[in-house]
């Protein structure tokens, strides 16, 4: 893909200002400079951010999350296809949970992309989900930002698992695909991941498999409980056997019906405002913790917990103390 | 359960000393008004913070992690009758993820749980995983804290999901237990949500399905590529049908041979430094975010969020805006 083919060329400049024009012009490896500043929230981010700004707001986020094995990155190959042969540029965003332990993000997901590499109208990222302000990190909507920027039409952001990740992607995109597959779990598990609260678009995928209609069955119902309201968007069941291309025309024309009913109200403009909200308070909440996370305070902090483990002091007077030192 | 059939009783009182003792006397209707304190962040917690501190340290914290559909809430059912035939008091806190529309946990897991409804000797929460600081939440340790001043001697967080809270429940347990089930999902999956890391103990459950063999030797062979030096914990597999029963006699054993190792070596201590370490910061962070939280800055949040949505101002400058302001 993009980014790993363009390793051998000299190196673009560092000038942010000069990376963003690079960027818009097409030149990928300039792009695949500005995420990587995004993920190591380097000096120049915010000059990035800056010079950025006023170029956002026309590219269509799409998040597609579901469990482990329902098969989110077919799906998601899948549709950059779709996209790609109507000429629209594609960025992956692929947000996986941080090993503590190495301390990145698995590559499962370019491999399995590898249809794509050598496209120049599509990148693909790792993202890895640093971090305890949420699984899908500060460094995903920047980079959302960065793709958006820079001309991408279509930004998918595929994340894996449930539970707060699942909510996290929600936030993120203007559209959510939650995606199952039959066999994986009954419709109790999936009320209690509150999917269906986050779907704009439920895809069945390995439609194929035996327990196909069952998991539909199971969801209508679940859908049916719900209320929906005069001009509320009641979110479609998709079937789909993505490894083999089938359904994906339904889903895009239902992903443009949503897209459609998204710009007809004030949808759109609310989830992006309540999208910068949580970004703007995130950063802000890093800017605040940054001022704990100086040295002295990384020790002091340290030397509070053991207080605090032995039983000698409560935490929120430990937390207090940490905060006024 | 505990905290369900006192509800008749007279209110006990609110001063937080008192409902302290009393609940380590073994009054259940303190003890849920306690962690109904906590998960409600009152102004009361502080003090009740303080008052337990001395109280903490003795009771040994199990994390129970895996997919939805696995059997979760069965093995935790099944390891409460294990302890509690063995006389110990066992705190259960289910963390469910957050429906964003309806604030609340499902109750799912304490249907599950009305084999112990009538025992004084466990106590059962779910708890909401609110908020942007992580799916565990800040309420979560605190209930672990509270649970074990009360004197309960097991305390078991049980959480759905992979990813993020996969992570979480690690930083919280002294031992995690990761359940997988057979048919799941595949190896490349339990990789890509890093549960080799955070795994104490590996339990394949529903281990009478046709390919619970292929699960065992999957992990077998996952875990045979780790390199395991002198005496480190390498995570034992253990296979049961919890349903039944079958199996929890070996996961206890498991469970009690990773105490003792940890007794053995300094495990214990700098797990429990660590968790401190986590709360005193999310506490910090959480005392700081609140100085951002009052109504004239939510109000500056919301429109300098419009002003980001519109491209009029980058979100670094809007959260400085909003730090300084």
């Amino acid at each position: 893909m993009a980014e790993l083919r363009q390793r051998g060329r000299p190196r673009a400049p560092a000038d942010p200002e000069a990376l963003v024009a690079s960027a818009r012009a097409g030149d990928a490896r300039a792009l695949a400079r500005l995420v990587s500043l995004v993920e190591d929230r380097a000096p120049e981010l915010r000059a990035v951010m800056k010079a950025i700004a006023p170029l956002t707001g026309n590219a269509r986020v799409l998040g597609l999350t579901g469990s482990p094995g329902v098969g989110k990155s077919t799906v998601t190959g899948a549709l950059v296809a779709a996209y790609r042969a109507a000429g629209i540029r594609v960025g992956v965003l692929a947000v996986d949970p941080t090993s503590p332990f190495t301390g990145g993000a698995l590559l499962g997901d370019r491999v399995r992309m590898q249809a794509h590499a050598t496209d120049d109208g599509v990148f693909i990222r790792s993202m890895a989900s640093r971090g305890h302000l949420g699984g899908l990190s500060l460094a995903t909507p920047q980079a959302v930002r960065v793709l958006d920027a820079a001309g991408f039409g279509l930004v998918l952001i595929e994340t894996v698992g449930v539970g707060q990740a699942e909510l996290e992607i929600a936030s993120l995109a203007d559209t959510t695909i939650v995606i199952i597959a039959p066999g994986m779990g009954d419709s109790v598990q999936a009320a209690k991941a509150g999917i269906l609260e986050i779907a704009d678009i439920f895809v069945v995928n390995k439609s194929d498999r035996p327990a196909a209609q069952e998991a539909v069955r199971d969801l209508r119902t679940m859908l049916a409980m719900g209320h929906w309201g005069d001009g509320q968007w009641k979110p479609p069941i998709v079937s789909t056997v993505a490894s083999a291309g089938t359904g994906i025309d339904d889903l895009t024309a239902k992903i443009e019906a949503h897209w459609s009913w998204l710009d007809s109200t004030s949808g759109l403009a609310a989830r992006r405002r309540a999208r910068a909200r949580e970004e703007v308070a995130a950063i802000a909440v890093a800017v605040l913790r940054e001022r704990l996370g100086g040295p002295p305070s990384a020790a002091r902090l340290d030397d509070l917990a053991g207080q605090v483990a032995a039983g000698q002091i409560d935490p929120y007077s430990a937390a207090d103390e940490l905060v006024s030192g």
